[in-house]
């Protein structure tokens, strides 16, 4: 997505250990306007899908969610990262080890949310290694719902998480692709 | 604003410890139809404030802060927790009591995105003691931009945050106003 491309050029900045700071757009600050143009995008890419439900992540993946969950017309889950164990038997729950943190955090989404009957599109501001997106497709399954795929704002093509996903079957669609950093120097695929 | 009222009535369930839940529509799964409505809510209450800027802080804030943003025509900032003590100097921070889970964070917002002459309005999902409401303002004053006010989901009124801010002279919308939750039954102002 072009717009996209030329924001990251414009306000992206490559810091040490391959990270891509976008927090004057996508995950600080938020440029609505932006994550309105993305939402029309996931919608020509997904909306013969008849999504019932967007699943998201606390926190930075909750703002793009609801832009686009108003363009499909449906409703967004978030799901909660948690440090507590959960011992009640009323949420879905998953493991998700962070790259960046270098810690593992459960995610949890209520049953009560999550059906059998849903067809739910992951919406996400970052693919890397695809930990969070691994872990919120496992909550699906777990649902019995179907999973459309994930539309994703970035993808750091470099890592592994896309390409491992994408060969075991999910659809992923990102609307930027990023094929190196190397110097600081961003190239899309 | 009746309809979110209706909604309290319908899907809100009271919990022991004054705990309203209402994870089937605001802060776990998001109805973002009704997150609409509320947006053009707050607009009809701010719009002559020339807002230039929305504030909010994760987790559960950030959709309703968003699709109101959308209506204004500005971006979003959310403030983030933090456990770690911020020894930079590029973010502006605030202490925050959290009267339910019984421990005390801070919230901070990067110095690059609230600038002097940002007129700023805050939305979040919950008023109840006002410590998050009161370490958002902190974060504007010390930014040097002028608050315009605070538009609220839902206020538990019965909890002091609301009177105390309001006699400080804080501007503050609430779209439901809660009275009394005793015995289960919910009652508006």
């Amino acid at each position: 997505m072009q717009l996209l491309e030329e924001r990251i050029l414009r306000d992206g900045k490559v810091r040490d250990g391959n990270v891509l700071k976008v927090d004057n757009f996508l995950n600080h600050q938020m440029d609505i306007e932006l994550f309105g143009e993305m939402a029309k995008e996931f919608y020509s890419l997904f909306h013969s899908d008849n999504v019932t439900k967007i699943l998201t992540i606390e926190a930075s993946g909750i703002g793009i969610a609801c832009i686009t969950a108003q363009v499909f017309g449906c409703p967004v889950i978030f799901a909660k990262k948690s440090k507590t164990k959960n011992i009640a038997g009323d949420v879905y729950t998953s493991k998700v080890e962070s790259f960046t943190h270098g810690n593992t955090y459960d995610i949890i989404v209520s049953k009560e949310y999550l059906k059998a009957e849903d067809r739910v599109l992951i919406i996400d501001d970052f693919l890397a290694n695809g930990a969070a997106l691994s872990g919120l497709s496992d909550l699906v399954r777990d649902a019995g719902a179907t999973l459309i795929g994930a539309g994703i704002a970035i993808e750091k093509a470099f890592q592994p998480g896309g390409d491992t996903l994408r060969s075991q079957g999910m659809h992923i669609e990102s609307l930027a692709r990023i094929k190196s950093m190397d110097g600081g120097i961003i190239q899309f695929c």
